[in-house]
């Protein structure tokens, strides 16, 4: 049994306040655009009309899938653990990213198909060496995607701790379109061949065989499944974890950063658990992944940035990172009509 | 007489050489998305494979204009001298911005109705004490808007000799989307009433008014204008201002951020004095303001981020800039897949 949690619902009062604060800024009203919003959000978010990120780290979740064995994904498996060593050598795209932008990057081992050296940026919580082929089994036991969810809960509490306020996790995991698929489809009955996209870059005969792997899944499944269900059956570790760190960040008012297809869907996971876990996401940007923009649609959000990433890693929210802080400073920074003595209209 | 200026081309053998780099980092083939058009744009304006952003500087060009008078802004003419002051302050939104990303921000008085302290940050260049109202007359004469482009090529040309190479342009002017809907208008026959918006936040009624003053304005002028003509016609100090550094920052190789409509009606007129200024240009943002998006389409150009703005000052720019640095950031910085031990596929 997962724990009881209760996600607080933001101030009514503290709306007006943030309001007012944004509305007496020196600007025509409104012309700061979708920044506005994001201030209002984050203020409520974090309970202050002064709101302050501290700490912004990215976790980056890895793991490895049985359904890789499949052929589903354009990358053999061994990627997933050669991708961890790079993102702690510094050499990918989310340690360049998170390092531009001063976050601080934690690489957690969720169920990688490999031994891994210890380093103080990777933490060691692997529930098993790859999950099963869904195509034989459910990718996970009941028991392993509880434990899964819990251990990602505990490693948000523990960077709060730390003192940490701003969120975002990101993934790692060859295959692990196909789980982000499978959930999406099942989660919201969207026809599967909306959900499904080429991943790391699946050329068209490509593509087409996961969509029939994908659908010969779904035939050896039951079809209500509840998401908890979905998620041992078609999930992978470090997508169970982030369900279990989106629902604590949510819970501890936390700011948490969306990143793209494979996030999504585990976002989609926590929030039919629990539906306000969403009033505490920013969505960083939608993905040229096709499944992504119609999970956006269905979770009637617009993202920050639309650049055609299609990378995972945590890469949209450190990209759009800046912007979160630019409506922070705005907020906190820029003079009033009356302090600059600018006429108002 | 404008000096003439050769706009230099892109170098093919770079270009190649900078697609094989940006190929060869650890991600799957175009999974950077935007960023990596974005990082071979940089490279091959600033002619390196291994481009760096010295120095990044955005000017804010200030000037009042005669057909402020006739009511076609929410605000009145005085709020331009007012923002200046706010701007060197620090209290405005693109003094926040640029701030948060250490970006040089410099304010030119081209033609502010006022008399302005001395500061630092300021440059003083007014060539008059805003324009003509251009429903009685021109705006200003050739030798005026002359003297105004020239002005703008010295001050970016100031700023090379400062070891700049990375350049955006703002604007403030009480008044001035009328001039850049009547630029619009004019250099690309797109109906006017398809160039012209709300500005700083016109309602109905004021929007109907805005357009009834810039069709009586176009009947007064001569249809068949040149683009110096035109600017002289409809311009404002701070754009013939911009029609200048726009040229002189692509004359010379720089990487040239531009803001949003009013930045954008500035180099219409400078591209159409000289096409391959466009090729050194990125676009920031795509406004509210709605014109813009018609322009942009005009331009065959997308804008990197979309948020709703509808300020002006620069700050679109200030916005995206982190995006520029990490298109560099990654060309620099990612490991390969040799590099790595990461299997390419």
């Amino acid at each position: 049994m997962l724990p009881t949690i209760v996600i607080p619902p933001f101030s009514i009062n503290l709306r007006t306040i943030l309001q007012n604060k944004i509305d007496q800024k020196t600007k025509p009203l409104g012309s700061l655009g979708r920044l506005e919003a994001l201030a209002l959000q984050i203020g409520l978010c974090l309970n202050s009309s002064s709101p302050q990120l501290n700490k912004p780290c990215i976790i980056v979740f890895a793991g490895d899938h049985g359904i890789a064995e499949a052929g589903v994904s354009a990358y053999p498996q061994t990627v997933t653990a050669q991708m961890v060593t790079n993102f702690l050598a510094g050499g990918a795209a989310i340690s360049v990213f998170a390092r531009q932008h001063q976050l601080e990057l934690i690489i957690v081992d969720a169920g990688v198909k490999a031994d891994l050296v210890s380093h103080p940026q990777l933490i060691t919580a692997k529930i098993a060496k790859g999950t099963a082929n869904y195509l034989n089994q459910p990718a996970m036991t009941l028991k392993q995607c509880l434990e899964a969810i819990k251990t990602g809960a505990s490693i948000v509490e523990h960077r709060i701790a730390q003192g940490c306020n701003t969120i975002g996790f990101g993934e790692m995991g060859i295959g692990n379109s196909s789980s982000a698929t499978l959930l999406m489809h099942v989660l919201t009955t969207i026809p599967l061949s909306e959900c499904i996209g080429r991943g790391t870059g699946l050329n068209d005969e490509q593509l087409h065989h996961k969509l029939t792997q994908l659908h010969k899944a779904l035939k050896l499944h039951d079809k209500s499944l509840t998401p908890i269900d979905a998620l041992a059956c078609f999930g992978g570790f470090e997508i169970a974890m982030m369900v279990g760190a989106y629902m604590k960040a949510a819970e501890q008012r936390m700011l948490i950063l969306v990143d793209g297809f494979i996030a999504s869907a585990a976002l989609l996971v926590a929030s039919q658990l629990h539906q306000q876990v969403l009033d505490y996401c920013i969505f960083s940007h939608v993905s040229s992944e096709r499944g992504h923009q119609a999970l956006l649609a269905y979770f009637k959000s617009n993202a920050l940035l639309n650049l055609d990433l299609r990378l995972g890693e945590g890469s949209g929210i450190a990209l759009a990172y800046p912007l979160v802080q630019s409506a922070v400073a705005f907020l906190n920074e820029m003079a009033t009509f009356a302090e600059a003595g600018v006429d108002d209209h």
